[in-house]
């Protein structure tokens, strides 16, 4: 009999890959399984870009820290990012949930609120889902749907020697978030009278409660003319989104530690977790930063736009990823684990 | 304070209402919420079609009788069935997976098997989807796109007084073979040894694991120039679909029981189960037929399409929706109880 093998044996992206192998696409479909999006044929000068999100309580999120309205308002966020990822413009959302009957109508409604109040922000349209019933907690799905001008899209296959590796914002944060509430949920949970510590958390807690994702930076770019090579967003990791970019690319990179953005108070936190900063940043994920290159060419007009950093530079694929660390020795970059969750 | 309200107090539709009441469509947006589909502007002479589904176990599943590689299939179908019932094509879905560790790689090539045959059959393309953890079980949402005529496209909201109530297919088969399958898992679960009775309910068995979606029946109306003026398809039961268009179309519903198509094999099963076939056929679903109506003058070319059945007329709203019985009785319908799973 032919041994039966386990998810962790062929891991995440393994599995992925088993699964999909003998699907076809047509012409209509530019690009199937594989980006953060799939793309489309849509009109004569514009793509439309489709991404599903499973969100599932116990793994995704936490409901014994995280109020109904911010999983609503981040279920739609990681749809949208994915949009922004290829350089896209969101404009639908379908929103599906599966709960069970400890749900009160109050508590959807403060999860309907949050999903609504991520719409008006971000400037998309609820267009429809599904109800249904569940075994045990709570499931959401997000399918996104956008648009993108055919000559902007950008893939995750596009970057090339030399390149620039930019990210937007900083990293760790969302992971240092995450300590805080579940060392406070620990202390909960042996004294039940006990109030969550969380002031003086404030940046952290935001990142990992109720991050943004960044239109802002795809309109900078625009607006600069510039069309990033490759672009993915930080929901894993830097490092699993750099394998993806150098993978795809059949390139290598080379990063260094002292320019990977990390914010003062992520730093702090990591202190106290006895945390080097690098590591949340490097693999910590849930950031839904922007992770792009661009032509060397670009470095004057990127240099303007706030809130990015340049990196490190696209390499040789021989080269590998790679980065340089503070103290000038070269560490060479691996993808971390099986991921909870990973966009086909 | 003010009272928590239970989803069992406000029904499904109920709940859907509060959730989604202030949310807003702009005009790129033809129909959001409240049909099978929400419908987008697409080209000069066609909408998209974009839908999406749950399917979970436990809920919508029992692994103890049902094949993985039924499960893909069938969640291919009730994805592209809701196409149908808007008289478009379905072009392409997404898949998104949540599963546990207690499934090995070798069970989700099942699973992806049964989409794969579905993708075929019905000539679609899976263009990527989300693959996550899950706590328990296995979780499915499929989200389905396609096209459809602005000339051709069938709302649940134009059924018109006078106009003929048509089934596809015939009803209950469905709900009768899970009776079966339910019946042996409780022999199964008496005697592990036991093998399944399965001989003789080869048609209902079918129809709850390998349903099929009525794309020829689209195609049949197409070539008959026949456009309904009003159509759904039967996940929840004939009597919850007959709701839902009378609702939407302000108009009420006379149909007659002996015109209620019914297969012999299901007689036979709810006999067994001192069942009257009627109630099946109203009550139980996922039978995946279409129920349509069609204007009056539509009688004669209808006729001609096999596999398509008159059951009554529509009728003004203030009569209600009834059934006349075989002993001539008029009954009032109702649409029935809370379902596991409803379309917004």
């Amino acid at each position: 009999m032919e041994k039966q093998r386990t998810l962790d044996e062929v891991g995440e992206f393994g599995l992925i890959d088993i699964l999909t192998k003998n699907f076809n696409t047509t012409k209509s479909t530019i690009k199937g399984i594989g980006d953060d999006c799939a793309v489309l044929e849509y009109s004569a000068d514009e793509y439309q870009l489709v991404t599903t999100d499973f969100l599932l309580e116990g793994i995704h999120f936490d409901l014994v820290y995280t109020p109904l309205k911010h999983i609503g308002y981040k279920a739609v966020v990681a749809g949208i990012s994915d949009i922004y990822a290829m350089n896209g413009t969101p404009k639908q959302i379908m929103v599906s949930i599966a709960v069970s009957a400890k749900f009160s109508v109050n508590a959807l409604e403060q999860l309907y609120d949050g999903i609504r109040t991520a719409c008006q922000n971000y400037k998309i349209e609820l267009i429809g889902g599904d109800t249904s019933a569940s075994m045990t907690g709570l499931a959401i799905n997000i399918t996104a749907m956008g648009t993108v001008g055919k000559d902007k899209i950008t893939y995750r296959s596009g970057a090339k020697v030399t390149d620039l590796i930019c990210v937007s914002g900083d990293l760790g944060g969302a992971y240092a978030g995450l300590q805080v509430l579940q060392r406070e949920k620990a202390v909960y949970n042996q004294n039940k009278d006990s109030q969550p510590k969380l002031a003086g958390y404030e940046y952290v807690l935001q990142r990992i409660l109720k991050p943004e994702a960044r239109f802002d930076i795809v309109e900078k770019l625009k607006e600069n003319n510039i069309i990033p090579t490759s672009m993915i967003d930080i929901t894993d990791g830097l490092s699993s989104e750099l394998f993806h970019i150098c993978f795809d690319s059949g390139v290598g990179c080379k990063i260094y530690e002292e320019r990977v953005p990390i914010n003062e108070e992520t730093g702090t936190v990591c202190a106290e977790f006895n945390l080097e900063p690098i590591i949340p940043a490097l693999h910590g994920g849930e950031d839904y930063e922007l992770l792009f290159t661009v032509p060397l060419s670009a470095y004057e007009a990127i240099k303007k736009i706030k809130d990015v950093a340049v990196i490190g530079n696209v390499v040789e694929k021989e080269k590998g990823l790679g980065m340089i660390s503070r103290s000038g020795d070269f560490i060479h970059i691996k993808a971390q684990g099986w991921n909870t969750s990973e966009k086909r």
